[in-house]
């Protein structure tokens, strides 16, 4: 039983405030003037904190950085400290000197270990940080932390349209537990782990290993589920952090309050994955691509992502073209052993375009115009060899997209 | 030594004819008016015949034709047919029994075994094949065939802007062989064992089986190595012709002709290859992707399709921007296991972009943009962990692709 704040146009009164975070936004000028380009936010002691980054072998600084600053303090993280405007990837040792020199300057303001400091960053690849910029900013930051969480939601925005969050008050046995994410990210995206950045909070508390588990279970199941474009990016991460101020402990004992919170947190960080999508660059589609039937999870996922990584599957679906033979080729290239297309049915939505291999005998083209011209398209495949089932989010591909990344550097 | 007719315009007169063959193409109707849309290429009794036909496992019926037709003829192949227009692939039943009748039509007309016709079909998937406008083709066809090589390649193409055609003598120990070959493709390419379409001839003479193993040799490393959009047609095919007209017979114990013959013959299905890539849809790029110091080929592939692949990569190649962080991205996300990012150099042209992993001391913005003007961009990445080399070649994306394939079947 949960009560979720389902947000389209985020209005700030629709996100729960976390009991023992507070955040703050600023204008630091890292690559452009007039906009909220420094997120800090800030963490009671006492709380425990987990992380999933990139699996991208040319991972960020600020990524190595995090993920040895979770381990050395053993997930007692006091502060994030976020830029946009500069990855800090492809920057080698001054790119670690970098991010950890941003950590130093939030620790020795705020008076903590600099292992207690978490940076990210995300923008272009490949240019040194401005380190002074950010020590300019840290100060302002500092000093306006409070609970202003739609602008940390827009500060860590770089190529996205519109900002991304979500809030949950669950109920954990009569007892309230509030969730609250955040999240950013509109091109290279194929999450290997975790999307390019993603914040959730609670007020529960959650022993550390606890959270790392539930956190990668989650991860798996939302933004390892999405792709926009195919390219995993150098920067992604996600961070859960538990407060514990709520007074509610979820333990795995527990298994009823245990199930509603997983449950919850699963659902509320799959509609942030999904935000990703419908905020897709150039996107105007949001597109569900359910592979059923397969004999396991990876062939399932194989199918899942020829589709929809397919160019031409995905410009057909920019044009609203019911152009299944695409489908049926992304289909057939994806890889897998002694695949019996005889066996195989597609569906657009509640419309079977193709059984057994072949153009479904009800098939027309106007039911598949119909299906096309919707702006949330449901593409579901049965390949009848298994029970395995798998389901992947995607956009479309328009000339906006190239638009947008012909020019975002420029 | 050979000498070799490279074609840009191509020419009536630059293409050598094939002592053995005779083709024609004439405007069946069978999508548009006024195009030439159907191809029958007659072969000389005593000829041997090899094919590579795609892999994609929804396999057009035509390709499972021609397969099975060459089994069952021994390779005595007397013509192919191809049209363009309809796919005839996602058809089912059908379309094996269409793609069957279109061979019986030519093998009645011709008096030959209906196994000694193999059909080529390329165009649009999943509606059936116009029998009707290919039985009254065919006897145009018959009629009209002559050495008008060039209006075969015009024949053969669909997306493509210009046909592609190359023509070489090469010397075989003082005796002159001749090879010609016409090909066709522009979208929906990745190749896997052929491209969409490719036909070439020779006038030597070469057991079917040694004809087969070169022709497997020589796609590998042409066909096989290109990429506009990592899309596997449900219809590539290479089909190679060997005549034995010229009374010079290629075989495996004659070291130095054979290897002459191999030699040329790779060179030219390479062209044919790069041929399309320079046609390749909306691309103005002409760009080689060669990866050094793999510990193997796989991982050499593996790495210069992230790279090929990549939506971001070919975006910035579209517009001429050396937003190179993003070819680091791409290496890192290839799937390399315990990949040292710190040994990694990457060059555009002979720019070192980057080395140990991280920005060239010696690179400046200029001079990648220098070299990214170019319309034929080289991007070299040294891993550094063994000997492996391997090349692959593709094309920029650009909004002309997508409006092109948004647009396609209207």
């Amino acid at each position: 039983m949960s009560s979720t704040a389902v947000i389209n146009t985020i209005k700030a009164e629709d996100l729960y405030s976390i009991d023992g975070v507070r955040v703050a936004a600023v204008e630091a000028g890292i690559r452009y003037r007039n906009r909220l380009d420094l997120v800090l936010m800030e963490i009671a002691p006492g709380a425990t904190v987990a992380g999933v980054f990139t699996r991208n072998a040319f991972c960020a600084a600020p990524v190595q950085i995090a993920r040895q600053h979770l381990v050395d303090s053993g997930g007692r993280i006091r502060y994030l400290l976020i830029n946009t405007g500069n990855a800090n990837a492809g920057t080698g040792q001054k790119g670690l000197d970098d991010a950890l020199s941003s950590c130093a300057l939030v620790a020795e303001a705020a008076g903590v270990n600099v292992s207690a400091v978490l940076p990210f960053s995300t923008g272009v690849i490949g240019e040194n940080l401005p380190v002074d910029k950010i020590a300019a900013g840290v100060p302002l930051a500092l000093s306006a932390l409070g609970q202003d969480w739609l602008s940390a939601a827009k500060g860590i925005m770089t190529t996205d349209t519109r900002p991304k969050a979500r809030s949950v008050i669950v109920d954990c046995n009569g007892r309230k537990v509030t969730i609250t994410g955040i999240a950013k990210g509109a091109g290279m995206i194929k999450p290997n782990m975790a999307t390019l950045l993603s914040f959730v909070f609670t007020d529960a508390g959650i022993a550390q290993s606890l959270l790392q588990s539930i956190l990668n279970t989650v991860v798996d199941q939302s933004f390892n589920r999405i792709t926009v474009d195919g390219d995993t990016s150098t920067n992604d991460c996600c961070v859960m952090t538990a407060t514990g101020k709520s007074g509610v402990t979820i333990t795995e004992t527990d298994s009823i309050a245990f199930t509603h919170f997983e449950t919850a947190l699963q659902d509320l960080v799959r509609e942030l994955a999904k935000d990703i999508i419908r905020d897709a660059e150039g996107a105007k589609k949001f597109v569900t691509v359910d592979i059923q039937g397969g004999a396991d999870t990876l062939e399932c996922l194989k199918v899942a992502y020829a589709i929809a990584e397919s160019p031409l599957v995905k410009t057909a679906l920019s044009a609203s073209d019911p152009n299944w033979g695409r489908i049926l080729a992304a289909v057939g290239r994806a890889g897998l052993q002694d695949l019996d297309v005889s066996r195989i049915s597609v569906y657009l939505g509640a419309v079977c375009i193709a059984e057994n291999g072949t153009r479904s005998t009800t098939y027309s083209e106007e039911l598949g115009q119909a299906e096309m011209n919707k702006s949330a398209i449901d593409i579901t495949v049965k390949l009848a060899r298994g029970n395995a089932r798998e389901t992947v989010w995607t956009s479309d591909l328009s000339e906006d997209y190239v638009r947008i990344n012909a020019s975002y550097r420029s």
